[in-house]
């Protein structure tokens, strides 16, 4: 365990960003919160002050010291080494490979495909954009609701939190916002019940962030 | 280390079953080649056999007894810890961290976004396809060169093979393929020039593998 106090630069909607602070809100780490605004004044990620510090010009970042450490999947598995209390990798190496087989489809094979920059392929055509949004990511979720058939207990498996769930829930969020049919997929709905009631859920979703605004 | 002998089901070019084939090679694991032909007949994936195997219908699928593990990061991660032999991660959590940084840039940041579903999205114009993924690998790859500058020796991270050396070479490949100007990327072409003088990373190249045709 570390004693410096980490910073996250994060976008409170940001769902790279979004599964971090579950970890770090799960593990009960310290840590300063500074926000980034995506879209404000064309973006603070591409500014002077923020390139300095990461010239990827992406949320999160994850600041320790002078190290600067980028991509959320590499943030939380560094955090899981880090701060081995209240464990989000079983450790039995099959079932860690399945938690990660999880992570990666929602990480690699689901969000980066329905995101900004992929649909702003189709930007002067936002239907087909939502169209598009909503059939990866109802692709993705199918996938891995296939699995959770095999994994699942009261979590993505079995009744213990890993870093599969703290994947899973941005993802439904963005389901929602393009508007797929959860109907579809009964055992995610059954697991993100379980987990929206957790605190560290709470704590780290969007809404309770401090750069969320208060009129939406 | 297990004792039963793994089952790595494949296709020649996709770059995410090579990875795997590099991990393989590198650790001398010995395991049976499975080709599963992703475009012929429809695609082999698709069939009823293989789908019973892998629900998911898409390679790698690794195979140990009845057991079954898909998504490639998952896979290595696996290997990693069940054969710790020639270990693909450094010891200090930090060089950890910083070769998945890199893997997580191209496994999730690159690839996905270039790759044949996505491309499918402007089927209809295979110019507009090639300039798509032509941009997306070079946006890729030069996030990829900026975090080189600060790990790279012989290899991307100091001199020692890692995961992340898995996961550049094919994506080079797929660069190469797109036409992508790769003499803007010095560190990663040194670190390329390395990586394919050795053994396993010749082992695992497409060409090599039984399902490549003999004709072009």
């Amino acid at each position: 365990m570390t004693t410096e106090r980490p910073i996250l630069y994060s976008y409170f909607r940001s769902s790279c960003s979004w599964r971090v602070r579950i970890v770090l809100a799960h593990k009960k780490i310290d840590y300063d919160y500074k926000a980034i605004h995506l879209v404000r004044d064309g973006g603070e990620q591409h500014k002077d002050e923020f390139r300095a510090l990461n010239p990827l010009e992406q949320v999160p970042a994850f600041q320790l010291g002078d190290k600067v450490l980028t991509q959320s999947v590499a943030i939380m598995e560094f955090l899981e080494e880090m701060y081995p209390q209240h464990a989000l990798l079983p450790k039995d190496p099959w079932k860690r490979a399945k938690v990660r087989e999880i992570v990666e489809m929602i990480c690699s094979g689901t969000q980066p495909i329905q995101n900004l920059s992929v649909m702003n392929m189709a930007r002067d055509d936002p239907p087909e954009r939502v169209r598009w949004s909503n059939y990866r990511i109802t692709r993705g979720l199918a996938g891995v609701e296939v699995i959770l058939e095999q994994t699942a207990g009261k979590y993505c498996l079995d009744d213990h939190v890993t870093l599969a769930d703290c994947c899973l829930i941005p993802q439904i969020y963005n389901a929602n916002r393009f508007s797929v049919d959860m109907e579809a997929f009964p055992i995610i709905n059954r697991v993100a019940r379980h987990l929206e009631a957790l605190p560290a859920f709470k704590a780290a979703h969007p809404s309770a962030q401090p750069d969320c605004p208060t009129d939406p």
